[in-house]
């Protein structure tokens, strides 16, 4: 096997809920056969009705030319065994819950062929966690998406220590090929990355609430209409280089004391109370009645397809 | 005066900087007539050439019909007094230098009329470092915009203790008038709401550069490759309230926890040392050529209003 062709022979979808069919969907979309299972007949029943109204969305949004070609790359097993025989990869995306990682590893080690490579879904739970002992172990880490990965396409690669590099190069390879972007981080730590950047800014966002400096809808604004438009096409690091004349250095001899002292508001954390979440809680629930969160869902969807649909445009057109 | 009919009587911008000069675009584009002043003669003289450059971008982008009718809203005066006579609003965009605010606002305090309110462009200094003791101190907030003014449409007002909260109201119905999406902080505080939010991204992403969990790029790329494509359209309480079936409520208990722990890791902030600073200019110079800077500030300016008229499309398709 050659990284070139890592996925030739196919890729195995183990867990089939939301995130699962969006990988289906990501690598079907890309060329290559696609099994899919769940331990749940009924979750499996539903995949191809699920995935057909994904990808009739991405085609409305001009995002996919032929929704029955992705379709028929596609099939669903009931048998674990015969999904993940002898295809290149397995992405697990079971829920998130230790012991049923375990359990699944278990069955893996026991089905896999010593070249197959697996990448975990998980948002949290590092792949040492479920996957010491096993033989299968140097294959695999975690491949963490964020949802719906046909959408968004950054992808964490994080091993664990005793992962092999050719594991993460392969996996990398393979995103690389699905149209994916993934990035490396060097080993296990909590929240990865992608959830360790999320905090940080939840975590000042709360603070400034609880402290009474602003709404929740204008601190939501502050992102929306101020710094999370930059964010959409370039990142924090990038940001900053192209704020000084003399680029990120410049910056940070500028702001470094700033940020410092911030920082320093912000040296002993507390748990978000009862009472804060509540609070927030209701005046989140004035801006948007919990009736209306399914709604307001599909229309994030609608946002995130039309903004993949502008980028590739943008990025089409140099 | 009403708030309806703030800005009837024109406004003026002081400082005519890149801050400034997309000041007067967002005024005089909303169809207000705009009085440009700044002490420097040269710098005044560059206006008409930077603005219209700036106009037939966003012509050329389809964000705007009529570059001409905008010009011809917008006059330049070497003479502050002139500038600020009798207009309803000044929008202050010197230099962030505080003896330079404090003159400025001195000489203001004996040109305005009683009714004339003045915001400060300012990203840091809070208003109460130059506005104490004088007259107009109780008419004067911040008013803090994203650069540049006439794509990012966040605005965040600052109040001193001092200033009415009539003035608070006053600007922010002009704000919303001219199409910008104003918010209340509700007091003075570092950084204030916006540079607060930077900040702790900045921090944790700094901090696992330092720590080796992955390279700058890697580190971008999972904002404009992931987060950030959200919080183009939607804060960050929008998004953790549509991540959990439950809601925000749901989301805060489920993932407090992890947060809470991740933050506990930060207690200690550190300075970003000259090494480190080092590092990831060593880094960043290698992706971006020092020589490139200006070019790809260019091309940011070009993805942002690209992206405006791409936000602008998508919300006037409902």
């Amino acid at each position: 096997m050659t990284a070139q062709g890592m996925g030739d022979r196919g890729v195995a979808i183990v867990g089939a809920g939301l995130v699962g069919i969006g990988w289906a969907i990501v690598f079907a979309r890309a060329g290559l056969a696609v099994r899919v299972h769940d331990s749940s007949g009924v979750r499996l029943g539903d995949v191809p009705a699920l995935m057909r109204r994904s990808l009739d969305d991405l085609h409305d949004a001009g995002l996919l030319d032929d929704p029955d070609a992705v379709m028929a790359r596609v099939s669903c097993h009931a048998d674990l065994h015969e999904a993940v025989r002898g295809v290149d990869y397995v992405q697990e995306s079971v829920l998130e819950l230790v012991d049923m990682k375990i359990g699944l590893y278990r069955d893996l080690d026991n089905l896999l062929d010593a070249h197959t490579v697996v990448g975990s879904s998980s948002s949290g739970i590092p792949s040492s966690a479920f996957t010491a002992g096993l033989g299968i172990a140097p294959n695999c880490l975690v491949a963490h998406p964020v949802n719906p990965p046909y959408l968004a396409r950054i992808v964490e690669l994080v091993p664990a220590s005793w992962t092999r590099p050719e594991t993460v190069d392969a996996v990398h390879a393979l995103m690389t090929r699905v149209d994916q972007h993934p990035i490396r981080v060097t080993r296990e730590g909590e929240g990865f990355v992608l959830n360790r950047l999320q905090g940080a800014l939840l975590r000042e966002a709360w603070a400034l609430y609880d402290e009474g400096y602003c709404s929740l809808a204008d601190l939501d604004a502050t992102i929306s209409e101020g710094l999370g438009l930059r964010w959409s096409f370039m990142g924090p690091f990038e940001t900053i280089d192209l704020n000084a004349p003399g680029g990120i250095r410049d910056y940070a001899e500028r702001l470094g004391g700033l940020y410092l002292s911030i920082a320093r508001d912000r040296t002993n954390p507390q748990p978000w109370s009862a009472d804060l979440i509540a609070r927030v809680e209701a005046e989140r629930r004035q801006t948007l009645p919990a009736t209306d969160l399914a709604e307001r869902g599909a229309w994030r969807d609608r946002r995130l397809m039309a903004l993949a649909a502008h980028k590739k445009a943008v990025a089409d057109a140099g």
